[in-house]
């Protein structure tokens, strides 16, 4: 097989033939600083050794409501259905995720460029950003389906072509969260560490991932030593708050049989300097709707 | 049809052809006074009220680990291995539950007798009560599924045959519980009514129904409606915590995919003046082990 010239040395191999033992990462968290945005030192501190964020009430009542009202919309779009950037729930046929929602939605748009957005991505990632990812997930009640543990950023990298972890992910409660309706679970610290993943990459894995993933997740001998070390934290809280986490968390989210459904913008910014190049193992890069390859910075 | 002489007056109908109307339920909750056994005043208007009450530390954590090696010994059981009273999990084939445990285990028989137990389930129902069902759950890591919202009296009513519901289950827990291993939800005061279920009892329902329920189920609608008026509350607790819940709460579990195990005993007391008549909705009772017609009422 001959190398292409825009493939660049693998610092985080994954996608193996046997399990390969978890390693340190090299790369920050945090690459900005406290004057750089609105982030102070101290949660600028606890985002690197944590691997997450939050902030509460970043949109008002009133703006949440717009948005779930937007979601809706979208969710019931007739020209969408079919879509590609549509993806349903395999057991109920129900609206999960629509993607490249910054382009479907001028509200969306917005909200990506808004300072109290925008700025803190900057902040971390000390560099002008772009938009790898834009999505609004829908976790009904009664069937939702959870996601099991993984890193975005292992995907990213074997699906993406994503080279370092220099991405950091934004999640918006649409809906309030409570710890029995399927809240995001994180293992703090876990960020630190990249755990690679057995097993080669099926042609349009993307195809399935994106409703249950099977590749691309550790052994279960990896997520209880994680979890030993790292423990359990999970997201509640109304809607409204801001999670801000790094692209290699381990995270992951059970189900929801309660009548409360759970709704979220998920919004993933990667530094411009970190612009894709070709999948690290993967036969062919996925769509733009989910790795985006446009890399023009982004600007208030 | 014939009406058996057994057969009597149903004042809780289910299993119907369509959607009926929840009813108050005419029983109460509490039958006995502080004066017959060790839960205080409070404790028993605060059960009457919510449909269950929580005893911290009714084990002790070295009978914990006993109870848990016993559990371990069960499971791995090989002339068990087959056996109906074993319910493995759909998905990976592990132990799911083993049923009648009061009679393949010794430490159980005894944990039924002991005063802890007994005395709570006498003073509770207010007479000498009898096993109807006794086994031990183990929701493993990682793949664990949940339980449906349901309420057990429906069940135990329709395909048992037990008249009214003057019955209370005592969950102990194993390990302990978090809010995002897949813990007990319950709606605090939804006992106090009655949910007929839509739809016949398929025959020898209980090989299915015990892994995944279908029938015997509420609507949405009516989850929905009862959760808005009853609210979720979540079961946390360290291991050896029991919760007591009358046989009519509307609870249900999320699944697991923590690689924290959740486990417990699971006993329920009837009372002797409420033995087992015949099925109420369904062509035949289920077998012993898990409806059991030994009305023989237990003395410590």
């Amino acid at each position: 097989m001959m190398l292409t010239g825009t493939r660049v040395a693998d610092a985080y191999p994954t996608r193996t033939a046997g399990e390969r033992e978890p390693f340190d990462r090299t790369h920050p968290a945090v690459w900005g600083t406290e004057q750089d945005g609105p982030l102070d030192a101290a949660t600028l501190a606890s985002h690197e050794s944590n691997g997450f964020s939050v902030v509460e009430q970043l949109l008002s009542p009133a703006e949440v409501q717009g948005y779930w009202q937007e979601l809706t919309r979208l969710s019931n779009d007739q020209e969408l259905a079919g879509d590609e950037r549509v993806v349903t729930e395999k057991k109920s046929g129900e609206v999960r995720s629509v993607f490249e929602v910054h382009r479907l939605s001028e509200l969306i748009t917005e909200l990506v460029h808004d300072s109290r957005v925008l700025d803190r991505a900057r902040q971390i990632l000390g560099d002008d950003v772009y938009v790898h990812q834009c999505r609004v997930n829908y976790m009904p009640g009664f069937e939702g389906a959870g996601f099991y543990w993984h890193s975005d950023f292992e995907t990213w990298h074997a699906e993406d072509g994503m080279p370092v972890p220099r991405a950091v992910s934004c999640s918006i409660a649409l809906t309030d969260n409570y710890p029995f309706n399927g809240g995001l679970m994180v293992m703090p610290g876990s960020h630190r560490v990249f755990v690679p993943c057995a097993g080669e990459t099926p042609r349009n894995h993307y195809r399935d991932s994106l409703r249950e993933q099977e590749i691309g997740v550790p052994s279960k001998h990896e997520i209880t030593k994680l979890a030993a070390e790292y423990g359990i934290e999970q997201f509640t809280g109304q809607a409204g708050s801001a999670l801000w986490f790094d692209s290699n968390v381990m995270h992951g989210s059970g189900n929801n049989i309660t009548p409360y459904p759970r709704s979220n913008i998920f919004i993933v910014f990667n530094s411009v300097t970190n612009a894709l190049v070709e999948p690290f193992a993967a036969d062919e890069p996925r769509p733009n709707f989910i790795a985006n390859r446009d890399f023009t910075p982004l600007s208030r």
